[in-house]
């Protein structure tokens, strides 16, 4: 699919309703629209933003471009959930119309002040030559509208290039720290912290010194947080070349943990780990409510074309995760609440050859006693999405070679973990696959294309039991 | 709610997507939005058009003013169905935009010819002086849109007024049948009749003799069909007083039961009767499919103000009725699809003091002794709508005084129907209720604005039996 810029760099105040109700019909026909998922009403979603619970709610936003598959002017979508698992669509809340943000309000984050929902978010502007400018601009949430309160970083500082973005801001002893992904002048990614008192002013504090200084040519979506008494950095780099099992999607999002000393900017930690090893994750976005640090990613990746693109939209938010640090790992597992979604149980059964029909959208928990097995998610005809593991070599594969309709086959169709299996949380919606393992030591998330017709689950191997829920 | 002509008379293509979008984000937000009825994205919904089975699916059109809750520009949307039950949209189908139809494409039917579904519809112009002129046009569905073929009936004939619409059409040995309604030019109402071979030209054939020639000032939505031997005029009546317990919201919609003459347009008939005993029901359409005759009504009337109205949306479709003829008597039945939507069984009791929790969106069969009773479908707090049974009078009365947030109200807070009730057989949406009485012999429809709180159903007196299932 071709777009011109000039296609490309529209907003809803440019074209007809007459325009956008017809890519909404177009959008509302497809197949694999998403049950229980954030997912745009037309277009293109990516990056969730503005993550913070807010007055009573969890407000989320998400990278928007209305009018069609494609990476155009961003604009910033809004939905509302009470409890993270329902939401409820709020409208689009930021429309890029200022000099700052006129080819795009990029990736930002929210947080509280003074009783009002505040963002900050980068402001991409582009010269006559198409030469980029990104600046931070803090905005203000009313009447549903992000209202523009101050440009807080009009420039990029000295020493990196105009990939500059993505702040995300928190306060700490009663002033605010905002990080921002940053490529050096010398093509390698990192990340830079900034401090306000009164969020007018920003002082630019340097670099956080990782170590890792030739790790990507840029870091999207930095976020760092304390979580068990550790520091956690979370980020997204791009330009890692695969490595055995690891890196084989476009771009990666993975995570340190260590000890951040906010006197020198020196951040000590482990390796790297990829947060998901899955197909189809990228920029992931925290908030904290109630102590509880809850991660949230986009269900897609750049440069690459989905089968949804045909029908005008692209994408989804995964699942929120709820993140703890345990004997020195990072643990990720679905929010409780998800199980409120649970509607009648289609599967309870033990065994070691289990064959159901299963819904368009369910839950699926699955324990076993930690030899072979092989679970086929989508069977139908000739489609299958095969989970395998391997207890001898310890490798859980996920294999979508056959699962429907095929996309991004050019980074490969399988995906491997080296890890020991004794259960797996399941989370299937129209079009994507979550699976947790070992109560959240690894998760994979992708996207998965099937017929529509009726499927079924084949589990075959060690001795399980398996319990199934149906969603909506 | 006060709405100026240049207001009301803008399209789809006069707007800007992000006014749309912002008026969407509100209906969505509204409460009292439907689970399993035809309702609007945003904006006024009325009458059904163009329903007809084509393509091995449903389709409906509904006039549609997209931009508010008032009777402005009328476009028509399009949904469509496998099972009568399911609905999905399919976007504005028709955006009035020719000399014909310059201020709006009002109401009309459907039909299949040389494999395509084709409409007839009343297009409204206004002079400068805003003196009506209607006229007939023909369109044919393609892609999704309705393409102009040509203008039928380009002027109104001598003896009646500009009130001339809705035209009805069917196929009757090889040619084609419409009937529109009109106003005399003594503004008295009627049904005129027209005959054409080839949809290009169409003959004035006259009035259909009903004897009513007094009988309100216009009749709108004409239906002719044959029934179970009988043939059936349905009409939408306006400008008729109450009269005991008849007559008593703004407009009305009833139905002859007779044989019409097609050589002198005599038809000679029983007495005229409601369709519907409820408070919110006017303009209804029928389509025939595989025998069966169903019929489809606006769920709402014009000139009064609902309380969605300040949320941007108004109305719904009624659910679809079965009708025939049995011993002489109209009989309408919701479609068996219906059952279809049952989830859970909520309710299954006897007795003569029933209480129960309920969704916000169920099914629900009572059957009696056919003595006394009271069933509060609603009841919170101080709110209920009550269905009270006199078994001595022989009067079933729907009560809405109480029931939720008041409208309408210079039209009365009560309905009454003499019948003797042995059963009911209920619909409840979100903000509807349709009850259907002794298997059909009776139907009442209305709106219904409650708290959004748990809601209690209580049933007290002759002896009965409870079932309820729990709807999307």
């Amino acid at each position: 699919m071709s777009w011109t810029k000039a296609e490309r760099y529209r907003s809803l105040r440019d074209v007809s309703a007459l325009e956008m109700e017809t890519l909404r019909t177009k959008t509302a026909a497809s197949p694999w629209r998403f049950g229980y998922h954030i997912q745009p009403p037309t277009g293109l979603l990516n990056d969730p933003n503005g993550f913070t619970y807010y007055n009573g709610e969890y407000h989320m936003f998400y990278q928007w471009f209305p009018l069609g598959p494609v990476h155009g002017l961003k604009h910033w979508y809004h939905v509302t959930s009470p409890d993270l698992v329902t939401w409820t669509d709020r409208g689009v809340a930021l429309v890029p119309e200022t000099t700052e943000d006129s080819h795009g309000a990029y990736s930002g984050s929210g947080f509280v002040k003074d009783g009002e929902l505040h963002v900050m978010y980068t402001g991409n502007h582009r010269t006559d030559d198409w030469t980029r400018h990104t600046s931070q601009v803090i905005g203000v949430l009313r009447d549903g509208k992000i209202e523009r309160r101050n440009v807080a970083i009009p420039d990029v500082p000295a020493g990196y290039t105009e990939h500059f973005r993505d702040p995300k801001v928190w306060l700490e002893d009663g002033a605010y720290y905002a990080v921002v992904g940053a490529q050096r002048t010398d093509e390698t990614g990192c990340v830079v912290l900034y401090h306000s008192v009164d969020l007018d002013d920003w002082t630019f504090l340097g670099e956080i010194k990782t170590g890792l200084d030739s790790f990507g040519y840029m870091w999207e979506c930095p976020d760092v947080f304390e979580l068990n008494g550790q520091h956690v950095l979370v980020f997204s780099p791009q330009g890692i070349e695969p490595d055995g099992h690891r890196y084989h999607n476009i771009y990666q999002s993975g995570f340190l943990i260590g000890k951040l000393d906010v006197e020198t900017l020196t951040f000590t930690h482990g390796a790297f780990e990829e947060l998901d090893f899955g197909f189809d994750f990228y920029a992931p976005q925290t908030t904290e409510q109630d102590g509880r640090r809850v991660l949230v990613g986009w269900m897609g990746l750049p440069e690459i074309e989905y089968p949804t693109d045909r029908f005008g939209w692209a994408h989804a938010l995964t699942l929120p995760r709820v993140l703890t640090i345990e004997e020195g790992m990072l643990k990720q597992r679905p929010v409780a609440e998800m199980t409120t979604l649970r509607q009648d149980t289609f599967l309870d059964a033990s065994g070691t050859s289990i064959s159901v029909a299963t819904p368009d959208r369910y839950e699926l928990e699955v324990k076993t006693d930690g030899s072979d097995f092989t679970l086929d998610l989508l069977q139908v005809e000739n489609e299958s999405l095969v989970i395998r593991y391997d207890a001898t070599a310890g490798e859980l594969t996920i294999d979508r070679t056959n699962a429907g309709e095929p996309f991004a086959t050019e980074f490969g169709t399988t995906r491997t973990k080296a890890i020991h299996v004794t259960s797996l949380h399941v989370f299937v919606d129209s079009s994507s696959v979550e699976c947790f393992v070992n109560d959240g030591e690894a998760v994979a998330t992708l996207r998965v294309f099937p017929s529509e017709l009726e499927k079924q689950l084949r589990y075959e191997g060690a001795t399980a039991s398996l319990t199934g829920w149906t969603y909506q």
